[in-house]
């Protein structure tokens, strides 16, 4: 089940990325070994769970992002809950990436997802790298999007292309798993590549904002996990200009550029999320700064109240109100607008004299639609993107032992 | 359903306390509307809900506590989200029973629960205020708790006595609806009167006090009303001494007589919440502070993974990890232990070496079972207690228009 998933482009090579996939035999014939090998020169920048909780790959490789040469992604295993023996294991599997590729173990970063609490298998992981390595091949993305989910439905890969400072760049981007898709599945990956060029700090600032547009706005269940990272690889390969820092007008070129590209991810993990029948927009206008207006949204989006009506087509603007009202903001209920895609429910914090419930029922049968709110503090907007809760929900984490 | 809910207690008179209850034909038959008229000299404190959506009830009612006269409840319509008519026609119910018991409208307040969004039937209503000010007795306190009900399975009663400073005095709390217990079914609503000696100010310590140890401990999920109230009614009756402020000897001992009489209500809104199979506490150890233990124990409380594991029986470490480590506590996982009831789950922020699923699910399976994590940080505790998720949540929140 998934709302309008739209199938996996097929990803563009990236100048200076290679990628290459093996299967250890822990899930069959199928790969879920990936290794990425990027040109010397690469930067990356990364962003990762901010759970207490976080497993060791994500210790590991957060302190390796900068001038890394290589990316190893296992799935089935997260590796997490595994403590000072997960550490090693994971700096091992970088260090014998590093001897295939004639690299450092520094400059390999490893990524892991899958079942929580249970060690690697260090002896099959091995074998699948030297097979990954060996298959190193410019066109590998999309085989990589499939080998690295867990229980998506579908690989998740895009690419985009732009002109920066009269330079043609390209970027293709994978992603796998929205939200907590099964109990004991960790996490959200991805990983974006172009051929632009920039410099570590750049690197550090691009995926910031860019998670900021895109992985942070979106919801399934409120739930993170101890393995969450998104990192953005950049190997200068297209000759463009460097872009040096987070500001001036070529990085914000660049990052409206690819923007889409990471948004377009995201939006496809929601609508891979676990039960979901709805794509739903929340939209919140008229701030008094951005945080109050993130603050609404999510609490729109968290409500189970709200999700549970989502899922039931039913507009039931009363706990619109609740949501909006819980969320800590300091509002006057009086100056407060609520829309479903073009039908005014409330106004001045009341039912519009016109308001229908056939017009509002409408809207929400839609299996995409916008929520949006507008609370007369100012000019400051967010988005975000969530789903419904549906008994499907309840169904996949219950009962996934039976 | 609902999870060991005990039967009313037979609630006890208190001196310088009368109710009366009638049906407006609302609701057939059923009393729906409640007068509780205090002796001259008692005085009332409140606590409200902080949604800054608050109907028109709550905006009146939380400017007449003090040397409050009386209590007006209707149950069936909120009075919400009916702007500035709402709050005209909750001070004339309040003005037509002051009316009719000699008293200031000012000295009256009002609370309603059901609909949203909906005008009171203000002829109704005073039909029925009338023949509840007729029907005035000492023992109609359980006939009060059955007139506030309205999706709640079985109406909550119950009753303590203490001596304070020599002086025996009697308690009886009534109390309605937990969590949303229905769409547009606001409120929870709770009522405690007692016989003791209290100034105005005393009074409003108490009740909040009161409400931090047990209205505010509980949750189903998450979403909180426009109508949520409670308030504490003392007479005098008794002769006790008076207590005069939130300090000092005499008021711990009363605070400490009557938080299990509020403690008992709440749980009995907990056991009592929609599609509850399991009802869970929630204990926070060794915290930093107050502030950190609670939001972790929110954390775990409000996950959507972690209520359908209660719900499932299925002792699923890892999404307590990942609740714990997302409530925004600068934590050291390695510091971290997780207990189900008597069994360890976890220790230094791993599962211990002798845990077993077995053990695990052993306790999960019982109805009743606390969820006990040490953060390894200080001294501080706090408990919360909650329900889980089913299926029968999403049912009755999803389908009950049809």
């Amino acid at each position: 089940m998934a709302v309008n998933l739209p199938p996996m482009e097929d990803p563009r090579p990236v100048d200076g990325i290679r990628i290459g996939v093996a299967a250890t035999g822990e899930k069959g014939e199928r790969p879920n070994v990936a290794v990425l090998a990027l040109a010397p020169g690469s930067v990356t920048g990364g962003v990762f769970t901010r759970n207490a909780f976080q497993a060791p790959p994500v210790v590991v490789a957060r302190t390796r992002m900068g001038a890394t040469r290589a990316l190893v992604v296992n799935s089935g295993n997260a590796n997490a809950a595994t403590g000072e023996r997960g550490i090693a294991d994971a700096k091992a599997t970088c260090a014998h990436v590093a001897s295939r590729l004639g690299v450092t173990a520094a400059e390999v970063a490893p990524f892991s997802t899958g079942v929580i609490g249970e060690f690697l298998n260090m002896a099959a992981l091995a074998r699948g790298v030297d097979a990954a390595v060996a298959d190193l091949r410019a066109d590998g993305w999309a085989n990589a999007a499939r080998a690295i989910v867990t229980t998506d439905t579908a690989p998740k890969a895009a690419s985009r292309e732009a002109v920066i400072g009269g330079t043609r760049i390209r970027a293709t981007g994978i992603a796998k798993g929205a939200g907590m898709i099964r109990p004991n599945m960790a996490t959200m990956l991805a990983f974006l590549g172009t051929d632009a060029t920039l410099s570590e700090r750049a690197a550090g600032a691009l995926v910031r904002d860019l998670a900021e547009r895109s992985f942070n706005r979106v919801t399934v269940d409120g739930d993170t996990s101890t393995n969450d990272a998104f990192v953005v690889m950049a190997t200068g390969a297209a000759g463009a200009p460097a872009v040096q820092d987070g500001h001036g007008e070529r990085y914000a070129a660049l990052l409206s550029a690819l923007t889409p590209l990471a948004a377009d991810l995201a939006q496809r993990l929601v609508r891979d999320g676990e039960g979901a029948t709805k794509f739903v927009t929340v939209r919140v206008e008229q701030g008094g700064n951005a945080d109050e207006c993130r603050r609404v949204a999510y609490a729109i989006a968290h409500s189970p109240l709200v999700k549970t009506a989502l899922f039931a087509s039913d507009p039931n603007w009363g706990r619109f109100c609740m949501a909006i009202g819980r969320a800590g903001v300091p509002l006057d209920q009086g100056a407060v607008g609520l829309y479903l895609d073009d039908v005014q429910v409330m106004a001045n914090g009341l039912p519009t004299a016109d308001y229908t419930e056939e017009a509002g029922a409408a809207v929400m049968s839609r299996d995409e639609f916008t929520v949006r709110v507008t609370l007369g503090r100012g000019v400051a907007r967010e988005t975000v993107w969530t789903t419904d809760l549906s008994p499907d929900y309840i169904r996949i984490n219950a009962d996934y032992r039976t």
